[in-house]
């Protein structure tokens, strides 16, 4: 069991109704908000209009349309600007993770007097950053209960993962009836992205009994649930149950005291995204079982071992090896089940950039310290297998 | 699933030679420190002269002889003159759970101008609190994470669970080696405290998927582990695992959106620690077994099957009663197993007091409410089964 030096400071006002505590939350900021959401779903189910409602007190600066994989220029930019001139105290980050992400840039940025890219390439360390309130939307990204936020910059092809420990949400306001509009797609690319968060944490060299059990749990919990989520997109119990598994995701408490793993599917994904705008869980879903094919070795069978007889009931008195297939296969098969296209060609990715992202990839991400050590070449075979 | 509204800002600084961070730490508070513990195994094992090296620019006003069960009378009164006689900043607590316990009523009381048993009792709300750092030297409990404690009155029979927000402590250090030379029963009880925080959380009525899944990762990693640290008591990695486990277990996060329970073990074994001083998991590990029989029926019996059949490995295909009835067996021999007494006149208690004693629980922990309501004719019942 590795060390660790771990603190959430995030509070989560979870369930049915959660936005009733807004007007007490955001008593406790002042009184210039930045307001940040997406596309306008928020409008279509009444959130918008609640929420003005509700904050009818305060002086509300709008920054709408943050895309997914959000852009830094011009989100952030028009963010931070914004900050600036209207001097604002909170930022109250409406959506998904996109919106979530965005905000945290945009919060570091306002205290910062230089170009906010200074900040995500880590250039400078952030002394401080806005508070940031939350009310989620979709059941993904576990941003609201994170430290970190993906940020694109159009222009270099760069997807960049930034954490502070300034950006953890002051709170998180997760309410899981706001989830029974999400689409289909996006309902099962969400589930995606959480259960690799977990993976990226499960596939790594030194565990414990606890922390496997915890990701298991997650995974098999993600995995029902989802399906739930697609019988019956108003089913509250399991939009609920699947909300909360992923908002655990990249919080760390699902396995405090691993060894780091390098997050290599989402060093993959990245720049897929990046270089194609792609659903990210939809991304995430395709590279996890080619990249569990192409890491399957003497070292790395075990911990298939254990993946595939506790998460998909694998009998195990199975060879070793055969186990560990079936436990990949039965990945590829849970994705494609629920609707995810399993084919980089599905989603408008063909082999002529395949190349330039390996290599990309190889020079940014730092793969080659993964729990199975990624080569440029190696990363092009997973992408050519995903094809 | 329910509505749930959490937070935890404590610091967790996990690992081995994690005191190295105690003076960045403790430089965030003010120079006069209240330095709290018990019987001095600290000083046995170097870790008294450690800290005062580390706090040697700190001016120190020492709490020792806190004892197990931590009594209002001499402990906490003591604690709350010395913090108002010297001016305290900071309380560091130097033990295991009835230190940080006894420091928590300590702290709420130093920051109150009247009895500290007016907050204690809940009849008055604290307002404010002294800050609590804790080098934690016992695996069991959990307060090191969460915003509770125990304080016993001996003269009333009382031993009453406190909990509130200001009382989380703001960093535990956790380093595993001081918890190698914990005794082979302090382990034990260890183990079946932290067994049972668990227990009070699963058997409920409305649980996730989630939820149970941690839970059961937990118990069976404390099962494991604890084995392990009675055969080895150096074994780092099983001391560490055990040592999370335990941490975790107050805190809310193995069944958060659980329904609640009433924690019906604790509620009966308080008056038992409170009437004979007894260790409080040897009192719990006594009742549990006695408590699932006697609440085991049409109503409750699938929880059984579920713990049964996940945290034992009972064969699934077995009529329900006799699953439950099995997994009731098992956690008796288990508690056996690692060397509990397993009866209360094994401990010293007769049955002269149980009228006494389950009027008194009956009374004061609201019982009725519990998962399975008990009356007290039925605790009165379950404390002669445990005889």
């Amino acid at each position: 069991m590795q060390n660790f030096d771990y603190m959430t400071p995030t509070r989560l006002i979870f369930g049915k109704d959660a936005i009733k505590k807004l007007p007490e939350v955001m008593a406790n900021f002042g009184k210039k908000v930045l307001l940040t959401y997406g596309g306008g779903s928020i409008k279509k189910i009444g959130l918008y209009d609640k929420v003005k409602e509700l904050l009818s007190d305060k002086e509300i600066i709008e920054l709408p349309g943050i895309q997914p994989n959000p852009k830094y220029d011009p989100s952030v930019l028009d963010g931070v600007r914004l900050c600036k001139e209207h001097d604002i105290d909170v930022i109250l980050a409406v959506g998904g993770g996109s919106v979530l992400d965005c905000s945290k840039a945009i919060a570091a940025g306002a205290e910062y007097d230089g170009d906010p890219w200074d900040l995500i390439s880590y250039k400078v360390k952030a002394q401080a950053a806005l508070p940031i309130v939350d009310i989620l939307t979709l059941a993904a990204t576990g941003s609201e209960y994170d430290c970190g936020g993906v940020i694109s910059r159009t222009e270099t092809n760069d997807k960049i993962g930034y954490m502070d420990e300034h950006l953890y949400p002051a709170v998180s306001l997760l309410d899981p009836t706001y989830t029974f509009t999400v689409s289909k797609k996006q309902t099962a690319a969400g589930c995606a992205d959480a259960m690799n968060h977990i993976m990226e944490q499960y596939f790594c060299e030194d565990t414990t009994l606890l922390n496997d059990g915890f990701c298991e749990a997650g995974l098999k919990s993600l995995m029902v649930n989802a399906r739930k989520c697609l019988d019956d997109p108003e089913d509250y119990t399991a939009r609920a149950e699947m909300m909360f598994a992923c908002t655990l995701g990249c919080n760390g408490i699902y396995a405090l005291g691993n060894s780091p793993s390098g997050w290599p599917c989402h060093g993959i994904e990245h720049a897929l995204s990046a270089y194609y705008d792609i659903t990210h869980g939809e991304g995430l879903a395709i590279i996890t079982p080619r990249w569990m094919k192409h890491i399957l070795s003497e070292k790395t069978v075990d911990r298939f071992v254990k993946y595939g007889v506790n998460v998909f009931g694998i009998d195990s008195s199975l060879d070793r090896f055969e186990i560990a297939e079936k436990a990949i296969q039965a990945t590829y098969d849970f994705f494609g089940s629920i609707g995810i296209p399993m084919h980089l060609k599905d989603v408008g990715i063909d082999e002529s950039r395949i190349g330039e992202m390996a290599h990309h990839i190889a020079v940014n991400e730092g793969l080659e310290n993964a729990y199975a050590p990624l080569t440029e070449s190696d990363i092009a075979d997973i992408l050519t297998a995903s094809l």
